[in-house]
């Protein structure tokens, strides 16, 4: 599902999900990010149809998030490396799985996430760019920034205007 | 869009596609989140047809992501509160607010997240559990938690298999 208007909207959230707002990507670039390359892993792995598979594949690779790779000729086979872009979307996922683990597996977590070296569980954050303290999730705020266009201007006056309203 | 084989699936990225790979659904609780909490303000916010609106409100509510909240009577009016499980899903939020603006705002920063209280510019990271290191993307790794099940435990012995005959 990518839902038309959303590309549009100036909202950096709503962008994303105009790129990955659709749950079949997301899982093949969870499956790409940890190692998975080939159509037929990634098809076993997710139990989708080939044809669906491949659409989502081709998509994946005109929006930059995979790159194909021939890995064998006669009968030429390709393979599904994972781009910057891509790895990078592996804070979403982190993001994901914690979340998916503290609400709705009731019976404990299934998966963990570790530091590769190190062996450390992680967990994801949000931090000061300078502290590098975390923040909590109630003092977290969302404001226009440096490119914020109308939308987002008007967006934030709305939410201050309810926001005076209400006191 | 909600993909039926998700919520049966062990992965704890599944279970929260399952239940937020809705994008329309991840642009409620992005305002819910900011301080946004009646039906109008959702309905102009987001452009979104009312009865698309009113279906995805009253599916959040079964879900436990809002609470809803008579605000006046006659007419009753409901508005729509988020949950702890919605707040928390912010750091999903943040992260996809992060790349959408790395990666698909060539202009720059349209939205940019800032504690509250400091007015610090924050961003999303993923950290060790005790020694809040930073870890860098290339270093996660999802490995099977105390809870693995059948699914997660073959997933994880396939990867393996694959990463010992490509060496």
């Amino acid at each position: 599902m990518r839902p038309s208007p959303f590309p549009a909207m100036e909202c950096p959230v709503a962008r994303s999900l105009a790129e990955v707002g659709d749950a079949w990507r997301v899982l093949i670039l969870r499956d790409a990010f940890v190692g998975f390359r080939r159509f037929d892993e990634f098809e076993g792995n997710l139990g989708i149809a080939p044809n669906i598979l491949a659409k989502r594949l081709h998509a994946l690779v005109n929006d930059g998030l995979l790159t194909k790779r021939l890995y064998q000729q006669r009968p030429a086979r390709y393979e599904y490396v994972p781009t910057a872009k891509a790895r990078e979307f592996a804070l979403v996922l982190a993001a994901l799985a914690t979340w998916g683990t503290r609400w709705l597996s009731p019976g404990g977590a299934t998966v963990t996430l570790i530091d590769r070296t190190s062996g450390e569980p992680l967990e994801p954050s949000i931090v000061g760019t300078t502290t590098r303290r975390v923040c909590l999730v109630d003092n977290i705020a969302f404001q226009p920034g440096p490119k914020a266009g109308p939308d987002t201007l008007q967006r934030a006056a709305r939410l201050k205007a309810r926001k005076e309203n209400m006191t």
